[in-house]
């Protein structure tokens, strides 16, 4: 994998740059759709690759319980497997362990746990976590981590933190196919020093990226972002930066700012499902009686297959007669807003406009509402 | 709209035909997919596009309930609501006042009737159903009828068989577009001598198009097929015939040796829907566990989109754990298998082979089921 930074902010520690693999090339800033189980829920790889979507997360630990590891495996690899020909992320199970399953039990050896789904006992260590996504072939891989709830006592923090640094040494020891590159994930809770200490370690270890964990777990936002801010710029400049899991669009504004690359986020997919829209003039929830009879689109702006085709009215209609066509519009129309607005942080970039323009978006976009 | 037969099979009453129209033409033995309320579930007007759909269905009653005409009109159309450029048909509401309306009172002027939904109630006259399909816009408008259960008493069939001529006078009166057609229904239940003098009556008034209705209600195969032979060859040649709600594959090669021309029926939707698949080696259940590590397609002669894309195990991942891709997926395929059975009943009749082959279809196919 080579890492090629473009430009370089000079009002900020922004940054435009190319990740390339034998199999593809995406430019970051970059979002990633999830894509819990092999699918990004209710649209085709053909309908995201028309969208600009250039890698796809996957979940560890959702497709090792389904279907399965030896599955995916038999039939090729998760790429082949979901049909999808561009980049593959896939996390770690450690925050989904974490958030999903109802009994767990951390020792050094990894993380013992329950399914969500049938009760089942498993059991991940850092190993068993790179040898499942060995098999799973994704271009990008993540180290077992302990991500700690908020708010968590100082000790417990640590000791997440400490068990994380241990088990990103033991997983850089396991092998992975040659068109794998193995990330470490910055732990330390919302202690700065912890943080600080946690990536000065993992940087020594030599990792192909860095990501920051354990944010947007409950935190209020000015803390996730002073986190963000604080973290970012102790990572590697050669490297690419992904901030997991975040988040709304003036987050991942900001963490720009801050020098992230990579961004996850399930938002627009399911605030899609649930019939929540973004616009450039602010969200819009389709269901609302007023849009009954507009005849325009959800966003003049905006070019996708759903503002091509559709008025708010017919979408509404679809909505909420609960047919299936508008989960997958609206899903459509969302993820296009997220791609757009990616495209939209490159080029303020490449003007050198981006540190005024960000602000501006930061100070007005999270209250607005689309009429 | 212009009726042109390019080929009669000499072997039965099979025939190539086009009906072709000012917005769109389309060639005949068609089957016209289900798009009740402006939609055919999960799928998009561009998939239906590449999937070589010419003409959908819309259901006027449920369209009427929702949104409801007035908007749809105010939207400038059933055509430009659902960005559907190709044809409409819209049938009457008879059948779905039939059977999905809880309480109905029926009159020599019309039908009063609960709505479904909530329980409201509304009046279809023969007028009313006729001005609610002008403001839809549909290219194929179906005149009110009366339809009865099967089994019915004789003089009840009667009734509605003469209710059903009456309201064809009636609704042949009523203005519609220049660009719409209306088609007669044939009613008469399973009595012959009835039939016969419905389909002469309606003849006699003239319509663009002829349609059987009253059929697959619940009487046993053999009668539907004996009625449709009987009746198919009373309805003139230069007209379009157009056989309700019908039906299974075998029944659409049985109908198209009678002589019908046109198909509409949710089976390969709803199947969709409910995971069981089409293909030319016979049905499949893709949540069985023998597909759970299958690596082919579901049908090795298909070409759509989820064939040439993705294995069974994939497919079954999907619609076990309630992606809704796989909804998606599944109608694209059983779809693209009606699409494909239509073309081979063309090529047949085109190559004067149809009715050899129909018969080994009929004979063969309702037992398959695909390995």
């Amino acid at each position: 994998m080579k890492f090629r930074i473009l430009k370089k902010d000079k009002e900020s520690e922004a940054r435009i740059a190319i990740i390339e693999t034998p199999r593809y090339r995406a430019t970051t800033p970059v979002f990633m759709p999830v894509g819990t189980l092999g699918t990004v829920k209710t649209v085709s790889p053909q309908e995201l690759k028309d969208l600009g979507a250039t890698i796809i997360l996957g979940n560890t630990y959702h497709l090792y319980l389904r279907p399965g590891t030896e599955i995916i495996g038999r039939l090729g690899g998760l790429h082949r497997f979901a049909s999808w020909n561009r980049l593959i992320l896939t996390d770690s199970g450690g925050f989904q362990v974490h958030s999903l399953s109802p009994l767990r039990k951390i020792t050094e050896d990894g993380v013992e746990f329950r399914s969500h789904l049938d009760g089942s006992i498993h059991f991940f260590s850092p190993e068993k976590v790179i040898k499942i996504q060995r098999i799973l072939g994704s271009d990008f891989v993540m180290p077992l981590d302990w991500c700690v709830s908020y708010p968590a006592e100082p000790w417990e923090v640590k000791k997440g933190m400490d068990l994380t640094i241990r088990w990103a040494e033991r997983s850089k020891k396991c092998p992975l196919n040659p068109h794998q590159n193995l990330f470490a994930i910055v732990q330390g809770g919302m202690v700065k020093e912890l943080r600080k200490e946690c990536a000065l370690k993992l940087i020594e270890m030599d990792f192909s990226g860095y990501a920051i964990g354990g944010l947007s777990v409950g935190e209020p936002k000015s803390l996730m972002w002073e986190m963000t801010e604080f973290t970012t710029p102790l990572l590697p400049q050669d490297r690419p930066r992904y901030l997991m899991g975040v988040g709304k669009p003036e987050d991942i504004v900001f963490a720009v700012m801050c020098g992230v690359d990579m961004f996850d986020c399930v938002l627009p997919t399911r605030c899609a499902r649930n019939g929540l829209l973004f616009t450039w003039k602010g969200k819009l929830r389709i269901k609302n009686n007023p849009y009954k009879d507009q005849d325009r689109p959800i966003d003049e702006e905006c070019n996708c297959y759903a503002c091509r085709n559709f008025s708010r009215a017919y979408l509404r209609h679809l909505f909420i007669n609960d047919e299936i066509l508008a989960l997958k519009l609206n899903t459509i129309h969302n993820l296009s807003f997220y791609m757009s607005l990616m495209e939209k942080i490159k080029r303020e970039i490449a003007k050198g406009t981006f540190r005024k323009w960000a602000l501006e978006f930061i100070r007005t976009y999270p209250e607005l509402e689309a009429l």
